[in-house]
């Protein structure tokens, strides 16, 4: 009985140990995923500047459409609504890089730091708690076999009197080892939340960025409308669309 | 009737010099485009890199989390789906740079050169045949002055032979007066399909790219079904899910 308990609160030990050290080996991937955040922040950056400029000047082209004569001017309105499109495209990617630096690399560089001083003072209480377990079950362990010794000299000198003591202190023993088992399966249970815990906030973290890449992307719906207008609007470009012969016959009107 | 040919002449010539006008104004435009789109493709290429080497990291929490015991490993696995689905984002991304290059600032620098010699080219021709048109017109015209000037002393004298003549002469006049309107027209319609054509010739270019971008819309429902899945698996972060409490039972069960 005693060597299967001890079994098992040696098996919760090495499994909360084995959580531990899952937690402690974390924070250099952590730390690489913080710095590799951070460098594609910095990018995104850069591209919206060049997307910022890339739109002005995708507006220009648009004006110069805009601003012909006849069926051509239609096409400058579709590539406008193209470059307003684009605008709201590269607003939302603006909302996601800062997300990316707000929401995920700034809180995560915080919580590193809390998860560390977590790890180290869970690892402290557990070896305090189960020294003193282990301390409690030794010299309980201790009084027994001393009890057993005087039992033994009892029998051979014909006194059965020891019987009862011997029985409660082996109960104590057990009791001991039952409390060990609860404390060592309490410190596993907070190890395995504290795991889970670090995942579900990073989960957390992540999401709001995803939010907004979500939302970007779902602005690429109103792309395949203007798109279909531009085909309509840019088919047979070898043939002079009627909007455009009738400037030629608007010049006769002015003039009869 | 001459003065009314004229002016309808006189406004077909200034909208073929309009048109051309805008043509020979574009070629800045063109290339601020072209500049500020080559601009946008470093960065994106950059960001790319960077993208790339995230997306590693990433994976490497997801794996650590893969790696972990109990309920934590299916956090992982639905890490691992959504950095999949980035990674597919990530390669459509790249074949949208790719045609950003490939398909619209290559092949619209090369235009550019073409366009530039097909105004100047449309310039002088327009030129050169309105000269004859002109010429023609002007001979003509003395033809007739000089041809009523006679009929006006043959009526001095009394005689009225030269009125046929006269009459012929100044139909002449309006059959040149014609054909040089019917000459204008077909400049001004070259004008317009050429200015039409660049624009077509412009969007057909863009829509390669912009395929690219539609495209990662496909991705967007992967990416909601997995944001579900997460929510789902890290919510109540302080509560162990039973596959967690499972592992101490397991612990028993393999002891006993």
């Amino acid at each position: 009985m005693e060597g299967m308990m001890e079994r098992e609160c040696g098996a919760l030990g090495s499994l909360f140990q084995a959580v531990m050290s899952d937690m402690k080996v974390s924070y250099p991937v952590w730390e690489d995923f913080i710095s590799k955040a951070s460098k594609l922040h910095t990018q995104l950056r850069a591209t919206l500047v060049a997307a910022v400029a890339f739109l002005d000047s995708f507006q220009k082209v648009a004006d110069m459409a805009t601003n012909t004569r006849g069926a051509t001017r239609e096409i400058g309105s579709a590539l406008t609504r193209m470059c307003l499109r684009h605008r709201s495209i590269e607003t939302k990617l603006g909302l996601f890089t800062q997300a990316l630096a707000g929401s995920l690399i700034g809180p995560l560089q915080e919580r590193l730091e809390e998860w560390r001083k977590m790890t180290n003072q869970m690892d402290k209480e557990h070896a305090k708690e189960y020294k003193r377990a282990r301390q409690d079950i030794k010299k309980k362990s201790t009084d027994t076999i001393r009890l057993q010794k005087k039992a033994k000299k009892g029998e051979t000198f014909g006194r059965g009197e020891m019987g009862p003591v011997l029985g409660s202190a082996m109960q104590e023993v057990t009791d001991t080892y039952l409390l060990l088992e609860e404390t060592e399966k309490r410190a596993v249970r907070r190890a395995l939340i504290e795991e889970r815990g670090r995942y579900c906030t990073f989960v957390h973290m992540f999401r709001s960025v995803l939010n907004h890449e979500v939302s970007m992307l779902g602005d690429v719906t109103h792309l395949q409308t203007i798109l279909e207008d531009l085909d309509h609007l840019t088919k047979d470009p070898h043939k002079l669309p009627p909007a455009s012969e009738q400037l030629m016959m608007d010049l006769k009107g002015t003039d009869v």
